[in-house]
């Protein structure tokens, strides 16, 4: 089992270091980052690189493809090579996924049209705008297309999939081995709990708002 | 205000990107990732390489220390050069911070003597052989050192840092910027959740082990 990262100038970190953490624990699965090119990829805040090991091409096929998000997301959505590479990844693979804007990409390249889907809340509408069906949840499931919400969200993804591929009692160990036993000190993680002026302040300042 | 990321051969990716992607958005702060030698260092799967941009050298007083774990750490515990940089960061840092088996490495280098400190599940009896005083909490803060438990929990332990260093509201605006609304598909993250069997068979197999 192959399972391919996609990386892209400006992608957020966590969104594809998160599932890979937990992914990359399934038994006799190759997890693989490809870019366009090979080397290191510049990360949202310029201050992370991760190697991509392989090129696009390098992996045609993959069994579970990821793209994740982050404010590179929005160059990706003219870049032909990298929506058809998506598209004929996702021909064959078994589970096609994303976690934040990285559905937004999948979207572009055609994949959401009348499915379920999430993406960083702040994105929800723009999703909506590609055709696909946008829920609340934070890991949504329509047939082999897994999609998350925003950045740590694709931890819970990576989860479930492990649990999906490898078996449940596979998946808990790998929650106990990463002790993901989340404690986050505040309780203002989605729009519906954080303070409201926090909300609207991001809403102001939008980069997927609908001009 | 700088941070700096202590990265190693078989280092965990999430211990330092987890943390990395909460921390790297406080006002101001120049994060970066440092290293005995610049280029990229493989994690403990070998599958995904993040770049040092600096060497340890290079940073010889960051405001914020932050030690990741992994298998890689036992090779460190004897390194010399490691520990005694460690131990000179901290003696002008404001925060000396680890994530999992990184705290060995403080514990190591004579930093956690008589404090009380946290590790992975796995690694807390042999904490407290270098004289720390292990607790079951997820995120321990003793004065200025702040440890975290396995791996996952140090984006729990970055959050609760931001908003020491920024003030609550901004890191209740960084919870709602990476949607950190955890919601695991199980309930196995730590070994008073997770099913006996498997809490026992990590025991067993524990490189940790007192021997």
């Amino acid at each position: 089992m192959q399972i391919a990262i996609v990386l892209f100038d400006r992608f957020t970190a966590l969104d594809a270091v998160g599932p890979y953490e937990v992914l990359s624990r399934i038994p006799d699965a190759e997890t693989v980052f490809a870019a366009e090119r090979t080397g290191p990829v510049r990360n949202d805040t310029g201050s992370l690189a991760l190697t991509a090991d392989r090129t696009l091409a390098d992996v045609p096929s993959p069994d579970v493809v990821l793209v994740p998000g982050g404010p590179g997301q929005q160059a990706q959505m003219d870049n032909g090579a990298l929506l058809d590479w998506l598209r004929a990844a996702d021909a064959t693979s078994t589970w096609t996924t994303s976690v934040c804007s990285g559905s937004l990409l999948l979207a572009a390249a055609g994949l959401l049209a009348g499915r379920r889907a999430t993406s960083h809340w702040l994105a929800l509408d723009l999703l909506k705008r590609f055709g696909a069906e946008p829920t609340g949840e934070r890991v949504v499931t329509d047939g082999k297309y897994v999609t998350a919400a925003g950045v740590s969200s694709g931890i819970d993804m990576g989860l479930t999939l492990v649990g999906r591929i490898a078996g449940d009692e596979h998946a808990q160990a790998v929650q106990l081995l990463t002790e993901y036993d989340p404690q986050p000190p505040y309780d203002a993680g989605s729009p519906q709990k954080a303070p409201a002026h926090l909300v609207e302040e991001f809403h102001t300042r939008n980069r997927f708002n609908l001009t």
